[in-house]
This record gives C-alpha cells, structure tokens and sequence, in this order.
C-alpha cells in the first residue's frame, strides 16, 4: 500500500472511531470507498492481502458496528471473484455502494406496497426506513393512522411523530406502556419497527421496547414487520457471537439524587425472537426472518470454514 | 331520617365527590360509617327504605368509585339480615369497618407467605398492598430482590422503589419498556401488582402498562399475582357493565408546543385477562381469579334476580 | 297421587316425549307446573316420594333434554325446604317458573351492557338469547354491526340475518369457512353465541362449528361470549356423564346418490372448552365458564353426596 | 379432657408421627375418630377449646399432611353448629367418617363415567383413585388401553401396570422420557393421575413428572384429570403457604461411587398449573380446577378472617 | 418479432385472458411454448427485447394468475444466461415445459412418501397435487382414511370424495364446520391441501376455510401439509406486493330474495400463516414454508436490484 | 473398476454392514476414502458410472445411516464438476474429509461463543458435539453449571455427567421426569443437545426426552439449542420419506419376569419440531432450522429434479 492510501485508511478508520462518521449506512459507505482505493492501486498479487490489512484496520475502529465488517468482507469477495480485472471489479465496488446509497429508496418502496388503505399502523422509537415507508404511502394516496410510542428514555418517539405529522399523515402519540391496550382500542393492523441488527437466525435487535411490542402483537394476530438494510444483518452471529446490549448511561433515565439507593438499569436494546416477526423489508425484498441466513451467506462473502481450508 | 342524619350523609358525599376523602378503602370505611348512624337512628319499619335513599345519596358521588357501592349494599345486606336486632346490626357494621382497616395487613400476611427467599420480584406503578407485602417479606427476614417500573407517565415508580430502598430492600428501577429484556436478564421470578378494580370474570383493571407485564411474565412462565382489598371488586361488571377506562390529561405526557398537530392519548388504566393472573391475593386469603364471582356475590349482598321478583 | 294427577304428569311427559313441548325453556316451565300439581294434592307425607317418582316420569320422557332434570330436581329441593307449607312452596315454584319467564330478558339486559357503540359482533347458528341481545342493544341506541354464519347443513344462519336485519341493524352473511378471514378483515370485536349445554367444567356444548369460531376468537384475541339460561347447565356432567352429542339425518347434507359410496357424518354439536370463552352470560349475571359449578349446586338442588348418606 | 382420651389423642398422634397411621385417608379417618371421643366426653362449655387443644396436638404429628388439618378443622366446625347436640355432632362425624371410607368408591363411579368405550389412557406414578377409575371403566365393560411410565426412580408405574394387567386391561408400559413420543403414536385420548395436594388456586401437586406429562397433554389437547379426595386440599395454600416439595434421598437415583463429584438433585413431586388441568374429580363430582376453593371454603370449616373478629 | 411470432403472442396472451387457457400449470406451459417461439426467431441482438415485450403482452393478459411471469420471467432468465447458443436455450426451455408436465407426478411420488399406513387424512376442496398424492398412497398399498369437507358454496368436496371413493379410498364427507370436532373424533393424522399461491415468506393462500382448518390443526398438534408446484410461488410478493383476495358472485351463497336487506360477503380464498404450515411438498422435494423465498429466487429468474442497475 | 478396487468398495461395506465402522463421522469418512480411490483409478469417461455403483454398493450397506448417502452423493456431486481435473477431484475429496475430522472442534468454536458467563444449562444423553461445546466454554473462563438428566433406559446421562464432572465443571444429574421442575428452580438459562438426524424441514430426531425437555423449554422461553454436523442432515428426507423410529430391546427397560402380561415399548428416538428449535449449531455456523434445507442442497449434491431430466 502507498502510504497516501494507508493515510487514507486510517483517516477514515479514525472518522469512525470518533463517530465523526456514524449510521450504519455511512460507515457502510465510507469503508467500502477507502477499500475501492486500496483495491485500485494495489498490484494484483498484493490485492487480496493489502484489501485484507486495510479491512482489518477499518473493522477495529469500531467493532460492534454491524455493517462494517459486512462492507469491508463484502469487497474482499468482489476482489477474489475479480482479481485480475481492476475496471470489473471498481464497478462492482461502486455498484455495490451505489446500492447502499439507494436502499432506502428500496425499503421504502417494497415496505409501502405492503401497506393497505385505512390502515392503522403503529411504530416505535424512531427509524429512518420506517418513516419512509409511510411517507411513501402516504404520497401514494393510501389514507393511513400511525400510533407512535413515546419511546423513553430519549422520546426519539416525538422525532417520529412530528415527522409524519409535518407530513400531513394523522398521528397518535402514547407512552410505552400503553401499546397493549391502544392495539385493541385502536384495531392496529401492523407494527413496523426498525432494527438495529438482525442475527443469523431471524432474531431482530432493536430500541429497548420492541420485543415486547412484538408480544402484543402476536397475542393479537397483528402482523409485525422489520424494516432493514442487509448491510445491518450481523455476520458475526453466524459463528455464535452473542450480540452486547448496550448499557447506556442511567442520567438519561433519573438525575443522581431521585432515587438515592436505588440502582438504575438502561439496556439500549432488546431481542425479537424470530417467531414473533413475520418478515423483513430488505433493499433485496420482503423475506421471512429464517432467510436472514441465506442473505448473509450470498451478499457479505461469508465463507463457508469448508472452503477455507 | 332526622335532619342530622341526612346532613351527614350529604357532608360524606360531599367530601367523596370534592375527593377530600378519597382511596377505595377511605371511601368504603367513610359510607359505612354515615350508614351505620342512618341505621341506629331509623325505625325498623323505615329501616331499609332509609339506608336506600341514604345509599343513593352516597353511591351517587363517585359513580366510578367501585368500593362506594360494595360498601353499601354490604350494610343493606347486613341490615335485611339483622332487621330486628339494632345491636347485632350495629356490631355488624362495626366489624365490617373493622375488617376493611385490617385488610391491608391480612393481605400482607398472605402475599408474604408467598414469597420465598431470593425472589426477585417485578412491580409496577405504586400499590399499597403490595409495598406492605414486599415489607414484610423482607422483614420476615426473606432476601429480596425487586424491580420496579417507572410508570410513566407520572412516575409513580420512583414512590415505590424510594419506599423499598429506605426500607433496606435492594430495590432496581426500569423504564417501563425494558420489561422483556429485564424479566429475563435478572431471573424474575415473580410479578406482584394491586388493582384498581376487579371484575366478576376475573379480569384486572390496573394502571396502563399492567396487562403487557402479564402478557411477558405468561411468555415466560412467571407468576402474575394480584394482591388487593376485595372491596375493589366490581359488583356492577356482574351485570355486564363495562368499566370504563379514564383518559388523563394530555400535559402529563407532553407539553402543548412539543407536539403540534399530534394526537395524544393517555389512558390512566389497562385490562389484565384473567388468563394471565395466577392468583388474587385479597384480604380473604389466595384465590384464583375465576373465584372473584364468588366473593363478590358472598360478601357484598349482592341479589340472584331469582331471589328478587 | 291422583289418577288426575298422574294423567297430568303422562300428558305432559307424552308431549315432551314427542316434541309437542319442545325449547329448554318450555320444556322447564311445563314440567315444573306439573310437579307443582303433584305438589299441592299430595299429603306431606308423600310429598316428596310422589314428587320423585313424578320426576322420574318426566325425566325419562327426554333423556337428553338438560332443563328437564334441573326443573325436576329443583322442584324437589324446594320441596324438601317446604316440606311443611304448601302455601310457601307453591309460591316459590311460580316463582321459579316465573324467573324462567323471565330469564331471556334479564340476559338481554346484561348481554346488552357488554357491547359497546360500534361493535361489529359475530354470531353462529340462531340463539333466542344472542338475538335478543343485540335488538336490545340496537334499541338502547348502540350502532352495532352484526356478521352471521350461514350454518351449514340447515342454515340457521338465515332466520338471525333476516331477523336482525328486519330489526334495522346492518348484518352481514358469510358462509361458515369464512370466518376466520372475516374476523381480520371486518376487524370483529366480540363473539356471542348461545349453548345447547354448559357443563360443570364450564364447556359448552353448542351448534357444531362452535368450537373452531372460539378458535379463531381466541388467536386474534377476540371476546368470545356465551350467553344462556342456567337452566342449560349439566348437573348430570357434575358425576362425570359424557354428553352425547346428536348425529343427524345424513339427507341434511347430500341428497342419497350425490355421493354414492360415501360416508356422510353430520354430528349436530361440537364441544367448545372453558378455555376459549371468556364468559357466561345467564338471567344470575356475567360469570367466568368456570363458575358453572357454582351456579349448578346453589341453584338445582344438587346434592352433595356427603350429605345424601 | 379426661386423662382417657389425652392418652388416645397422644396415641393417635404417635401413631401419626411414627408413620404407622399413613396415607392421606388412613390419617384423616384416625384423626377425625380421635376428635369425636374428645367431643363426646366433653362438657358443653369446654367442647370447642377441648377440640382445638385436641387438634393442635394432632396437626403438629405431620405438619405436611395435607388431610389432617382438614379433617381437624371439620370436625372443630360440626361442633360449632352443634355446639348443644352431641347426638347431631356425633352422627354428623360419623357422616365425615364414612364419607371418607366411601370416597375412592365414588371416584371410581363418577371418574369411570368420563371413560369412553375404545380410551387410550395414560397415567403416571401408582395412585390408587386411577387405578380404582380404570377398573370400575373395565368392569362396566368399556374396551380400554392403558398407557403407564414407569415412574423412575421408584418404579410405582410397575405396581399400577401389573395390577391393571392382572384385572385383565391391555397395559403398555414406556420409560418417563417416551410420554411425548407415545402419546402421538397411541393416540393417547386422556391422561389421568391421582395427585398429593390440591391448592386454593387449584394447581396440583404430584409425582415428579407430572407437569410435563401436563404440558404434552396440551400441547395435543389431550385431556388431562386429576383424581383426587377432596381431602387432600390444601387450606393451608389459601394463606399463600407454599407447598415445600419434598427432595428424598438420592440414592433411590444412583449409588455413592456411581457419579464421584456429580451432584445428584431427587425431588419427589412437582407442581402441574391449573391452565393445564382440564377437571378434577372428587367425591362430590367433577369440578374445574378453579372451583378448588369454593369446596375448600364449604367442606373444611376454612373461616373468612371477617367472621373471626 | 415477425408478425406471425407476433400473431402468435397475441393469440396465446387472448386465450389466457378469456380462460381459454387457464389453470396455473397450462397457462405456463402455454406462455414458456410462446416466448420460446419468440426466442428463436429473434436475432441474437434483439432476442431479450423481444422477450421482454412478449413477456409484458403476455403477463397483461392475466395480472393475477401468479405463474404467468413466474414462467415469463424464467424463459428471460434463461435467455440471458443462454444468449449466444439458441440450441442450448431452446432445449432449456423445452426441460423447463417439461418438468412442468411432470411436476404432478412428481409431486405425487414425494408427498405419497409422507403418508403412513392407517393414516386417516383430512382435505379441504378439490385439489389435484392432493388427489394424485392420496391415490399415489393408496396406489402403494397403504391403508388411509379421507376425509372431505364439503367446501361451501361450490362444494366442491364433492369431486374430491367422489373421485377417492371411485379409487377404492374410504372417504368421508362432513360439512366445514365440523371440521373442529371431527378432528379429535377420527382422530386425524394429516391435513393436506393444495395452494393457490405461496408468498415469499410461505404464507399460503388457498380457497377460503383452509386457514380455520390449518388453526384447529395446530391446535391438535396435527400434521398441515402444503402440496404445489412452485410455479404458484408468487415472486411479486417478494417486492411486498399484497395478493388480492377475489371476491366472488353473492348468488353462489344465497338468492336474491333469501336474505333481503343483507349484505352477503363471498371471499374466494383466504390466507394461511407461514407458522401454521409444517411443510410444502414440491416438485423439487419437501420444504419448510420459509424456504419458498429461496426457491423463488433461484427457479424464477428473480433478480436482486444490486445486479440490475 | 479395477477388481481391486470392487474389493476395497466390498470391504468398506461391509465393515459399515457389520458396523465394524460406525458413528456418523466414521462412516462418512470410510466411504468418502473409498469414493476418492474409485475416482482415481477410474478413467474420465468411465468416472461418473463408476462412482455411482460404488456409491450404490456402500449406500446399500446401511440404508438408515443418514451420513452415508451424504458423503457418497457430495463425491458424485464433486466429480461433475471436477470431471476433467483428477488432482482438483481428488484435493476436493481430502478437504471434504478433513472438514469432517475438524467439524467437531468447529462446532464446538461456534456453540461456546453462545455460552454466557454463569450459564446454567442443561443437557440430555450423552452428545459429543455437546460435550465438546461445555468443555470449551469452561476452557474459555466462562463460569457454568450443567443439568444433566439420567437419561432412561440405558443411563447414557451418567457417562456425560462423569466426563463433565472430571473436566472441572459443577454438574447436577436429575431423572429424566425432573426437567420441567428443576428448570425453573434452577433458573436454566439453555438447552443444548446433539441429533441422530436433521430433517429438510428442520424437524430433529433425537434421543427419546428430547421432545418433551424442548416443549419445557419452550413453555419457560428457555433457549433451545441444536449441535450437530451437517453430515447428520437427511437428503432422504427431501424427498418425503419419514425416519423410521428404531424400537430397542424391551430388556433394557425390564426384565421379562418383572412385568408378565404387560407389553413394553422402547423407542430409541423421537422428533422434535422445527417450531421448538432455536439454532441448529453446525460446523458451517449458526442456522436457523429451516435453513436446513439450503445446507442439504447446497452441501451434498442434491440435485433438484429440474435438471435431472
């Protein structure tokens, strides 16, 4: 590698470590541009091991970010698939980011074909994919009613509200403790939520809350949809990591001195079990939550240990 | 009835609509008291028809109150029994209010039995039965461990964890939406709850966010116990009435600017199937939730049509 | 007892017999004036052997007929009480025959109260009770939309969709394999049908097809409301006896030759378990399924065996 | 008390203790004739205080006999209501006696009566009350197939499969880890089991084992009875007193040098939910689970707090 | 094109717009025929546009029949893969057409193999995947039971059961809402329907009454068994596409006059949730529901939009 | 074939034959050797038809050893594709044998990393693949604890139970009918068994108990987890044939004195639904079971009959 290159890769690696450069996509975006470079100068005999050091560097910046490790193996395959042909494989790398670039576009469109005129639809936290899903309906001329939770401690809830109100859809707000009853009062027809991983058997990770929206919706017969880019599914998973729920700070919940003694627990996220979803809205389509798996093997490179020997 | 007497009967009433008296326990002890004095000052000829109207009067203030009317068909009952014997009547009455001022202790007694030690334990909101029952588990020497709810949207969380931690209780406190994630991370081994009103199949009215707590600890095999006065059971659902929820001011949930043209809605309470509550604790002793037709006919005079005409 | 007397007690056996009195109601109501008769001529000491084999008379007429031995044996126990006022026992029976008078319109009162403005409420097959439920609350001014079952092979379905439709209230017919997709798609709030025969176990034996509707109610987490006399309650499956449910003339299906070589099963019940209703709705108010027992010792005279020997 | 009877309720309590007196009916009948001498010998003024000292005494012989308690408290509440009629209460215990001695008997009638001609039935464990049903359904000449685990790690299935087999009934005997397997190949129509303690609440206590073969049971709605004296309920549970399941020895499961450093656990019953039992069958009829405690609170003297004060 | 591939089109694309040509597996045998007309005579440098507005003449003429652009789409796909070698594609196109016309047979052979002796089975309408699989079973010499519902309004379980019976299979015949009680009382092994169109993530919708049967079937923990060709696989719904659930003439149901003033619903099919489906039998094998996106994928051409820009 | 070839194919069948080799790895392994030889010797145009009647002769040597016809097809599937490559061939085959001598230690990789810190979990028979997972989660640091039940009738839990103990790890053993109590009072945070065989819809075969401990687990949403080489996965299935259930000697449960007239069944396995399966851990990674059906496709040559004709 030139040393411009090395530089570039750790100028971006260090964007990714400060958060400077952050969202999933983004960082998505960001990795496989510095890997095009890398790939693009590189002779061929060094390709595979020079994509294979700046993909390390890049993936240590920040290792719980699901679509980096997804971006960065993603163009090592395309490298080994296109190893002697640098114009091929530079497309397919633009290609794939160009991709990345539209796949809310996507998402938007697949998740708002599901959605059917006179439809109640309730959401939780705030999530890009999912607004614009109902935007998208919405501008398509479906009359719809959204019920959007609180979403404590952050209330990024009233970020969804406000955002579908603005954009002339009606709109309810409740606290996180109401969804069961609302769900009947209301006739709710679908829950969309985000996620924030998806784990390689269809388990959904996501805002705190979700997994329990989920179990009311399944008591209810309620149909219950993810809305996703592949890039969020967790490769890592495949080999039985477990994901980390974050522990956030416990100010964002009560100051210091409203409960002396009482000890306070903030989990960012929880677990959807795959039983309770019945499908994901990916940039590649609409798919149930055991063919999360499949989608990890075909677009992130995944290796089969068979093969690597 | 004397003037007096009447004047009584309007001061309590009063004092039940204007909520200076308020608490089912308060209420029900207040109207028993105003009829015991209708009682001992009426011929026995008048006897009945007087305790009526005065019981109008009263059940007339608060027609949500469900322990209004318990308590005073109660004294009916007593009455129609004891017609001719103002002692017996009297002492009745007495042992009646008597027995409403113990009951909070009788329900500790019992629910406390049922803990074991190293329970930890999941509440919500802020319930008298059930800081009492958690008391004197802990005092009866049982290690404990308790998780309690915020309960927005006013926080009645923070009451019952600041009581439990004084007590010397280990004490954690959740946003109402980590419920899922919790109950499995800390091992919940029990959910205890009060009630605002019980209904004669069973079911639980109680603050928003209980029945999605029922619904995760039936997800998770995790016994759901309601400890409550019976005199929070609702005769009037036995005729079919549909207890009605309150809807609270919208302020307690968001100020007026934070979310314009956004509906809000703010339920005060939710409904518990009685398939998802293991036990009622009541100041009776353990019963399961299909025994509420029971007591509530038992205890609170309350008349088979057959027996009417 | 008289030759008149008996010639009584043959008569109305003989038309129970035949179905010239026929309907749980009729059928209570007749042989309970009988036994009344039997009642007044006989000496009190044989009043309750001339009473017993009187009952036995009219039990025998229609084996299968649940009101029958609940009448009989009521009666009876009335007279045990009685034995020696036949002024207090004869009003007592009126009064009996009287609430059964009675009985449908104290259930269209406290069915009525449980449906709510708006309802859209399913029914299956043609129940004197449901029907008189949902005019009742039509009248009350409640707007209610009602979906009605063909019920297949007679479709009974037809007589409640005219009836209610006559009454003014918009009722929708769909045939019997269509619920389940009506259920979502009508956004149904509520089930009511009536019962051929609750048992102590709080089952309900009713119109075949019963029993997957309840399914259906249950999955989607839909009311389900049985609404019945208690004289329809079993005493006979408090001692364990099996309901035998009727099979029908196969000719109610398919015409001899549309099938040749086919066997036809037309059973005319099917079995719908305590687990799947939500309540009962009889003249004595709304009781969980399983306060049925309940219901069956305090009101026919059921007999513990404790107290027989 | 006169020294005579002292000495008789030392040696009943003896009896008790040592296990020479033993099974759930054996020690209710012994304590129940105790109870009466005292009764009989005792002056009017002293009846009641003779009864509760006499009782006290045989409670805290086996304090985890369910029965004793029972058939104490019984007595102490016939000699309430017969306080000045020795002759009454002597007969009145009598009653309870033979009553006691009747009740397998009636069982077998009431349980056998739930049998169907061509019943695959499984049960588990050796309990006299199902193999008296099973007989009973045999010699009424019903075709029956029993199904029996073996029942580790005392082997009791064995007792219950030879006794059956000899009474001429076609057994199958299955290893405790095949019920699940068998259930669907047999196709198993009922399970039935005795049980050790029924609870207010009405979940079962019984052999270890019991609650999966329950939740097998339910899982392909099968049938699941208990059949039971109602003796064996506990009106210790209406307090909330948790049932303490018995951890027996382990080398009943493996000898000392068979598993070196292994841990062996052996608890001897465990806990079957009400949810899963579908009717229990007593000598007074079959009942729901939930109707537990009505017959507890009517057949045992069990007093309301409110009437003790 | 020339006009007489042109003509050709037209004709075929009209014959399937006037049911000419209809039934899934004609219709795509007819199409593919068509395209590989087109695909021969195009230029090697036209030959995907000309396909591609074949295909769009074609797929118009029926937007609802789901294996139009299934067949379509994988004649295109094969073009591109074949561009250069019209021998090679035209011979594919031919295995295609083929397998087509096995895929019954083949169907037959695979679900036969899953079917037990003494296997009583229950089937809804007329389906010929389940037809040829029952007749292939008995064929083989195993001993089964059908059992027919009758399928309102067509009933069309009457060509099902008359075509079994003639095949020498016992059948039964019973009325769709017995379907519940005649379960557990034959003691049903199987369900098995055919489909009228899988979705992406394997929900199935077939005639209406099947999702109540495949309800009561989980509730028995009974086998519910799928059998179809993949050519009804619906690809559109990938991109979250809503399948529209035909509503059919109201006179099917009832006559004009029968039910003056009500409103008659009669939906075609109705939609069976992936979670209810055990397994779908193919031609290519048995799979589980969630494995339909994986087939559609690869058999139909489908393309990912990462390829396609 | 060279007749020293025939000889070699002929000694390894019969060693399968005599299960002189045996284990599903073993077998596997044997086959797989012998394959490479005949492919080697083998000239190109006779390549394929001699692999298939040397794979013919080896499948037929154990038809129910579901590795078998795994290895023997993924040869076939290998020379296809390597047809006119004898070196490619032959270092495919070696890599397919070393990835099944190092499956074991990659599952165990995969599965310890879904082991937590402080874990309890419980595991049934004695698993290889299970037992390699717990040995390296404690090699790992990580604290656990393991339930191992008895495992009836022939104590395979001892042998796992005693290897555990000896490697350091703090082990309970419980009998097999203990499971569902002493998961709760345990807290079991997993399940981890191994597979006889994987069905193509993700159902597992297993140790007879295995069905009833995950139906426990599920009831209590306790993870249920699956380790196995893909070897293990049934193509047979695919097409529809059911696994027969082997039925062992009934002396392993009892002595023929012991139980006269009793008949005994002793089934060696039974199957667990895909619906109660988390993960199936395999040495490709972490599926979920209905990705099982990709694995077989893609893993082992199955060939979809599409391009079979």
């Amino acid at each position: 590698m030139t040393t411009k290159t090395k530089q570039k890769i750790n100028e971006i690696a260090g964007k990714i470590k400060t958060m400077e450069i952050r969202g999933a996509l983004d960082i998505a975006i960001a990795a496989a541009s510095a890997m095009k470079e890398v790939a693009l100068e590189s002779p061929d005999s060094e390709l595979i091991s020079n994509l294979n050091s700046a993909g390390d560097k890049l993936k240590s910046a920040r290792p719980t970010a699901v679509s980096l490790p997804n971006a960065v193996n993603y163009i090592i395959h395309l490298a080994k698939i296109n190893k002697n042909n640098k114009i091929k494989l530079s497309s397919e790398i633009e290609k794939f980011i160009k991709n990345q670039e539209n796949s809310l576009k996507k998402i938007a469109e697949f998740g708002s074909s599901m959605i059917e005129n006179n439809d109640t639809i309730l959401t939780h936290c705030n999530s890009d994919t999912v607004v614009e899903i109902l935007k998208k309906a919405h501008d398509c001329g479906k009359k719809i009613n959204v019920v959007c939770t609180e979403t404590r401690p952050r209330k990024q809830g009233y970020i969804t509200a406000n955002a579908l109100s603005k954009h002339g859809i009606p709109t309810t707000l409740i606290i996180d403790s109401a969804v069961h009853l609302i769900m009947k009062k209301l006739k709710v027809d679908k829950v969309i939520v985000g996620a924030d991983t998806v784990c390689s058997d269809g388990d959904v990770i996501n805002k705190i809350g979700t997994s329990q929206i989920a179990l009311c919706a399944k008591e209810m017969n309620i149909q219950f949809i993810v809305a996703t880019q592949s890039i969020k599914f967790s490769t890592e998973s495949v080999s039985g990591t477990i994901v980390k729920i974050e522990e956030r700070d416990t100010s964002e919940i009560a100051g210091a001195d409203e409960l002396p003694g009482v000890k306070i627990m903030n989990p960012a996220f929880d677990i959807t079990d795959s039983g309770y979803v019945d499908v994901i809205v990916t940039e590649f389509g609409v798919i149930p939550p055991q063919a999360a798996y499949g989608l990890l093997k075909e677009k992130f490179g995944w290796k089969l240990n068979r093969d690597e020997s």
